[in-house]
């Protein structure tokens, strides 16, 4: 049997599918984060080995004619992480999927690609990917021609959930400090972070209590935890907070304009969205929807997907030198879509 | 002889005063940063002892009367520090200006009321001090009665240096990616970071490539070191570059807005004006009195002050029991002034 691998190595999950050149997918598994970068390069390959062993051994208990020994490769496994095609170590790599019962080289891959070819097997096109960082993508000819932001916290990721989480514990605070307006998150936050509500009055060296407890508490984790609090906004966005709602505003405004920047003249194609926070947005596909009108007369394709697991399998047949049409496509999607089932949406949806 | 002494230990540089009890300076020393926060505890101590030793050495080379034993204070040292009175381990203070030749207690005191205690020996009023951080407070009977922001580089801090040189940067940063208007920061920025200017063409991964060497090396700084980008944007505002005025317009105003919190109706005095980007805000000091003239009747008074080096004395002779009145603290700054002209600015004026 002719099978690839993909393999989507995210921030807090690693997903690996197998699948046959017709699309078939053959074996799921999923594992913890599997990013170097969050997670440190040991927990991050225990996370990869344990995913692609799941997924092989669905494959074994699928398909009763796999022989014993280790699985071949059609063609090189694709890892898709973020700063893709830089990941060191590419050798380990391959070390490590033996380990898990699969023999071929390895490929790493942008996760940004990864995530834009989950929405569709068109060659060109765009994808807007806002989970923890945020970035716009230009893709021709199935690579990368350009990337606008995902320049991280510190220095970009406009529009992103740290950005989101940043803007909504300052707003909080500011208000706490009696400098902002008033606003839900000020309750939120601090009860997000255990810290008691106490009394307005209450004094610690001139700041109100809970502000003070909370900034201490706030300093104790790492900044990029700040994405926690993205969630806090777009639920209070959703109950009407006016605080909470700019917020969120101002962060598809963002993600819209970096989409708006990345955008080139005459070069059209589906735009795919992906990452935690893209997908709770409400509104976004329909801004998306009204920009794309704007640069062309044919109607705008928006496809919101779950991450970029289906298009590590879509990078992988590419790799091995199948050719990923419609209809393969779409036997993808919807066979992970019958695997992925149990642990939440499918993959994507055209 | 009756002396007192006060220590302001900045983040970058650390001064000792030795006075009596009339405001006379009788020995001034400088060293290194003493804030254990940025430096350590032991390099923070090591700048401590240099400064008051060289105090001391100044005060027994002009006063041959002085015994050869260590030097009685007639009160607690005052030490000033950011975090002021929380700072932990004053015995061990103690100990370090014994060995410096001076014996008595250390107070810990904030280094915000040492700022306001440098521009008015008033028992009221307020003080604005923008440095690296950013808060105003308000002063009531000599202690600080509320504070308004300070909370730091990622909560708050709005209009500091870091606020400043965070929103330099990523103007830089965006005018580099396409996504923000044309500015000389983007010149600018990179130059600071010794990053080749390149050719605008020239592609790093779907980058720009002095934006992705840009961000690099900003990434292998320590956060809080974005604050040295500030001083590119007071240049830049200065030559006219519209997006850097407007983000030192945008500083001000925050500036102000957090005086403008800190406000309590009918508390009136002085408002006292520190710290680096404080004294380089040109049009700080009109804005503060325009504002000051909508709180109350009478003349705004706004004193720009160097440092917290004249308030540490200030906050030594009252611990020790001695009031500081105006012509005691004109002594002060005077003499003071005399000691410091070889350095720099004096302490204060009024």
């Amino acid at each position: 049997m002719t099978v690839c691998l993909g393999v989507d190595a995210g921030g807090t999950s690693t997903r690996a599918v197998l699948l046959r050149p017709d699309g078939t997918c053959l074996g799921y598994g999923r594992a913890g984060g599997g990013n170097p970068v969050s997670w440190g390069a040991e927990a991050a390959a225990r996370s990869v080995a344990a995913a692609v062993s799941a997924a092989v051994a669905e494959y074994r208990r699928r398909d009763s004619g796999a022989g014993p020994g280790p699985l071949a490769l059609a063609g090189p496994a694709v890892m898709a992480m973020a700063g893709g095609s830089s990941a060191a170590g590419q050798e380990s790599w391959a070390t490590l999927l033996a380990g898990a019962g699969v023999t071929g080289g390895v490929v790493a891959e942008s996760d940004l690609l990864a995530t834009f070819s989950s929405g569709t097997p068109d060659p060109d096109g765009y994808a807007v990917v806002a989970g923890t960082g945020a970035s716009a993508i230009r893709v021709a000819q199935h690579q990368v021609e350009r990337v606008v932001d995902g320049l991280g916290w510190l220095l970009g990721d406009e529009g992103s959930g740290f950005w989101i989480g940043q803007q909504a514990v300052r707003a909080a605070l500011a208000a706490l400090d009696g400098r902002g307006p008033a606003t839900t998150l000020s309750t939120a936050v601090p009860a997000a972070l255990g810290v008691p509500d106490g009394d307005d009055e209450a004094d610690a060296r001139g700041r109100p209590e809970v502000l003070a407890a909370a900034v201490g508490a706030l300093y104790r984790m790492r900044p990029v935890e700040l994405s926690r609090f993205a969630a806090a906004a777009l639920a209070a966005a959703e109950a009407g907070d006016a605080v909470a709602t700019d917020i969120v505003a101002q962060a598809q405004q963002r993600l819209l304009h970096s989409l708006a920047t990345v955008h080139r003249s005459g070069h059209h194609g589906p735009v795919v969205l992906g990452g935690g926070i893209a997908r709770r947005l409400p509104t976004l596909p329909a801004g998306v929807a009204e920009l794309v009108r704007t640069w062309a007369d044919e109607p705008p394709q928006v496809v919101t997907v779950e991450d970029g697991t289906a298009g590590t399998a879509v990078l992988a047949l590419r790799r091995a030198g199948f050719v990923v049409d419609n209809p393969v496509f779409d036997r993808l999607i919807a066979s992970l879509a019958l695997r992925t089932a149990t642990t939440g949406q499918p993959a994507a949806g055209r």
